[in-house]
């Protein structure tokens, strides 16, 4: 009886793979193979000499694998657990106030323009876009309160092929701009709407989305909270971002003896939520995190823009919370996940510098945190994360040679730098600003392709 | 009578102007025209209006104006006070250990691979070019203890058009990596060559380069004071930076009250002395540094990588002490500027979220510090800094909206984007990878050109 023919694979590669498991914040796998079959999912990775077997078994010739160069790897995609994509039209502008006047002064009016369809399509398709090139595989958005522009949005995260939870942004109360909020009536049959036409998507998906406490009423986030229950929804908001922030709760809700309560007796605080920030969570507060399987978003440009606060991640890791790393745009001036790493290296080390901890996170540590950590932060780690057999395959490739790179090596340390500088080197590359420049012999940067779920999506194709 | 033919102009650009006075942190004139003369200084910067009166007195023609496009402005070079051309072999990489492991796992290792000329030529090179194409048109630069070297250096920056002062490290201490050092006789006679033959450039000076106290017999000190003193030579070293380094000094010169003294007392500390970081400077040692005229030069990106310490720049300007920005390749993972002014708001954010200051640097404020403030620091805002007539011009051209920027701006904001938010955003950018991008349409960037002096230097001539 002659077996079913397998479908071709989409990809052999063969090359160096740098990513993070449960047991070790960075594993560099040299001279392996990974396939990936038709539907994008990890179906082999092996050590080199295991080839004539994999080749066998999976029916693919020599010819079929796509050999990296000495100076190419593949790393993860990167998960962005937290990111305002109408924000991304005053990005790198406008941090000169504190979280509340901040949120009143810029924010809450140009997210009231998303009621105009047309803005909306200009600045998500430029979000999409830049953070795609930058390499998030994976966005986890607010939206505005507008369903329709929410949905484009959703569309958009389609059509160029990135991962993404799309939240159209739910609040009922807002004084200071009166003109950018809901009736609680209102906010929820949105949300359910929105969420509809949502769940057509095969990798874009609904969360509930409440704004913060005090941009929602009781009645709100009760309502929420039920849905969320009741569908078993994802759910991601921001919490303890700013100790103004914080006191406001605490005159706004006297009831709850803290910022967490008000969620997580709002049925808000469940293993799919993801809250941003967490700069001022007691103990006590950690704990619950921890025993709900409630996840923090840590966006450390934004803290520091902003001048929030400081989280202290070693601190939540030790109480088993769950973490990925988030941009914040616009909070965060950089829509890049690479300086969200960096970031929070100088978040850490802050924390050092003040004498709060003794030991700071590695940066290896950090690259972990921006792509498992995110992956379990969103509660998508059977699918994304890193390069396990049965993964899809969400990456990218990383050139470290090309001659308009954004930084030298140096073939005296050659052997040193492949081992473990290399990522290093990616992350803090820093480019600036390019120029003319004579000897510059291709257009490869490091980032050089961009795969979601084994589809390549970077170059964009010209159809998008 | 008739006036002898007046040279014709190097260069006549119309456009926009954005730079800092003394007065004003950011002072952005539009519609302006700017003239340099053969030797590379400004000659006029005038309003637009001007032009008939400018053009009789200069002798050009309209078509000899260069007009700069709606997203194009001219802002001054960068100054970075403080670098290590040796250590850029490394950059972005290895900053795992704090400040005295830091030296002499790494660092003094690396820098005594500098006697090989070959191997200092390609570093030095490199880190010109780079430093240039990143926007740095005037560098302060440690070299090692090679005098060969270090004059390779020179003859680099030179070639290319870098504006420099070189320094041979001098250090007859070191202990922990004895290799790496001289005697104090050789220290003195090296410096004496080294600096001997650096006098022959036009932009590139010599500086006396003590490299810290611990790495310094006060023999040696005394000695290199001594010359500094006879020649009225710049002066570079480093102070304060960890609170080891500084513990260290206390043990290691017990006769002099502090680590300001040291230098002091040494006749190192001038109107012509830059120290770098200076994270941990008591109020009497801030006013030691005022009424010298000594500045500092604060480089927060090596404070936060190597866990250093965090300077309180606003302290330090209230104390009316010079200062500039700098990178400290390779402490600081970044060799470019732009990067040294992000982290200076982080630093001073810092200070904010600790509650230690009430308020913080503006980001403009960080912009004049990385140009003016590094020309005053350096004792050259006399020559550069800003666009003042009758200073050389040291500028760079930046293109905002280039299809392949770093960053997006937005039709609806453009006004406002004009009037404030260009250089922040240009500041802000972050470039972190660049793409395969069908809808690219050319190569421009943010730093299209780069000039010092006068002279294009970025796209490098191919003669270089
Ligand atoms: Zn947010
Ligand atoms: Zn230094």
């Amino acid at each position: 009886m002659c077996s079913p023919q397998r479908p071709p694979l989409a990809h052999v590669f063969k090359g160096t793979f740098v990513h993070s498991t449960a047991l070790s914040p960075v594993e560099i796998l040299h001279g392996h193979l990974l396939g990936v079959d038709d539907n994008g999912t990890i179906v082999f990775m092996e050590q080199a000499d295991q080839l004539e077997q994999l080749a066998e078994t999976w029916g693919f010739r020599t010819s079929d694998i796509r050999q990296l160069s000495k100076h190419e790897f593949f790393m993860p995609g990167l998960v962005d657990t937290h990111i305002h994509a109408p924000q991304y039209s005053f990005t790198g502008t406008r941090v000169d106030l504190p979280l509340l006047q901040w949120l009143t002064s810029y924010t809450f009016p140009t997210e009231a323009k998303f009621q105009d369809n047309g803005f909306a399509e200009e600045v998500y398709t430029r979000v999409v876009r830049r953070t795609l090139k930058n390499g998030t595989t994976t966005a986890c958005y607010f939206a505005t309160i507008h369903t329709d522009s929410s949905l484009i949005l959703a569309e958009i995260a389609d059509k160029f092929g990135q991962r993404a939870f799309v939240g159209k942004v739910c609040m009922d109360m807002n004084d200071m701009v009166p003109e950018y909020k809901e009736t609680t009536a209102e906010s929820k049959l949105k949300e359910i709407l929105s969420r509809k036409h949502l769940k057509l998507y095969p990798r874009v998906q609904p969360i509930i989305t409440p704004r913060f406490g005090p941009s929602c009423t009781e009645d709100l986030l009760s309502a929420l909270g039920g849905l969320a229950e009741t569908h078993d929804l994802h759910v991601q908001s921001h919490i303890s971002e700013s100790k103004d922030e914080v006191k406001l709760v605490k005159e706004m809700f006297p009831a709850y003896k803290n910022y967490t309560e008000l969620y997580d007796k709002n049925k808000l605080l469940t293993s799919k939520t993801v809250m941003a920030h967490a700069c001022y969570l007691s103990e006590e507060e950690l704990k619950v995190f921890s025993d709900h399987g409630a996840a923090i978003s840590h966006c450390p440009n934004s803290n520091f823009s902003l001048r929030s606060g400081v989280l202290n991640v070693q601190k939540a890791l030790e109480h088993n919370v769950k973490l990925g790393l988030g941009t914040d745009v616009a909070g965060g001036y950089s829509s890049s996940m690479l300086d969200a790493i960096r970031k929070t290296m100088v978040a850490s080390n802050t924390i050092q510098i003040n004498g709060v901890n003794e030991t700071g996170l590695t940066i290896q540590q950090a690259f972990q945190l921006a792509t498992l950590g995110g992956s379990q932060a969103l509660g998508l780690d059977d699918v994304i994360g890193n390069f396990e057999v049965g993964k899809e395959f969400d990456a990218l490739l990383i050139n470290t040679k090309a001659s308009d790179s954004p930084f030298d090596l140096f073939s005296a340390d050659e052997f040193e730098v492949i081992r473990t500088g290399l990522m290093i080197k990616t992350i803090n590359g820093n480019y600036v600003g390019k120029v003319h420049d004579t000897d510059r012999k291709s257009d490869d940067r490091n980032i050089l392709e961009v795969y979601v779920a084994g589809k390549q999506v970077v170059p964009f194709s010209s159809s998008v």
